[in-house]
């Protein structure tokens, strides 16, 4: 199975850049690390904090992205076919939120809905959601992911 | 071995809803994933920032009932055996508190503490605990835990 | 291969004292968990907040120390000898850092370029760096990493 405008809803995103010394993925026994931001390849499509500058629906977008790019990295883990994949562990989002801002659920879930409509239900994952003071670049978001594939 | 008042100190909490689209454990090829809040089922029990409203005691109350959460889960993943478990790879804390904050240990300290008592010295895990401008319904904390069990 | 002043290009530091209930490593089924800040010993080296009287060449070094103290410890999960580490699947990096602060990549580079001239650059890994509002005994940085290593 592939990513593609039907199966993700929308077109696939080129390969986002790695915007400094990173790898955009590990695979290692089996085990799968991703980090992704709301990029679209190289432009810093998402900036700003929600609940100030950026509202509910702008950070969903971002949440979109930032899964879409995981989506991207983990079939590319997978050597191409996301059949592969056997176990989503973890999804875990960093959100660049005001102090006030509450509904960090809200946005995570635009990320977990996607997961599940590409990967299916089976893919539930453990999540955490945390409000962040600061990201790198102002970047409204960055997500993070552990998955098993078959080896 | 079973969470109990007992193991516990104090009984059991219900299993706790998850508030988005997430599961509360995943377990694959024997390695465990769990996040956990203070909620005591549908209840956000604990809510506020640590330093401004919520004081040391009551974060570290907040910290033991995230930690029962995630025993919970975990003996779960073990089919009801807590004697499955091999290894507590890490715990890692996410406290809602005030910027000049700076007793997040202390906080922590109650959850490992908690752990230990009930799983076992040989439970020692490594950790991070850091504080967040927010998160999500204003929780007081976020704990994660990764385990190896016997599979 | 063991860590030197000529592998480091500084002196190795000392095994960081553990600031709270936890172990400096878990290692189990060859996966290695690691979490350190910037200790010599028991001395918090850097403390302080970067953009608000820490400046990026300070938390830059605070980088450093903190990927010199990872280092240490995966060794020691190692045996003594780093040639056994296969992959690192990820390093997380929690910088205390002002609210209008963005260059929290530079900062994070300082530990990946020393983990890659150390482990050398196969040892590329996805990395995720994120703004506190605190972090405990207003440390500078925390630093977390997992590893496999050939068991």
């Amino acid at each position: 199975m592939q990513l593609s405008a039907e199966t993700l809803g929308f077109d696939p995103p080129p390969p986002a850049a790695s915007v400094g010394r990173y790898a955009p993925f590990v695979c290692h026994q089996g085990i799968v690390s991703i980090v992704q931001g709301p990029l679209w390849r190289e432009e810093l499509r998402y900036v700003g904090r929600v609940g100030a500058g950026i509202d509910l629906a702008q950070a969903q977008e971002a949440a979109r992205l930032c899964c879409a790019n995981l989506l991207v990295q983990l079939q590319a883990a997978c050597g191409g076919d996301l059949l592969r994949v056997q176990s989503c562990y973890r999804l875990g989002g960093f959100i660049n939120a005001s102090e006030n801002f509450t509904e960090h659920t809200t946005v995570m879930n635009a990320a977990s809905d996607l997961l599940l409509k590409v990967l299916g239900e089976e893919m539930r994952h453990s999540r955490y959601v945390v409000g962040c003071s600061s990201l790198p670049f102002n970047l409204v978001m960055e997500l993070e992911g552990w998955f098993g594939i078959a080896s």
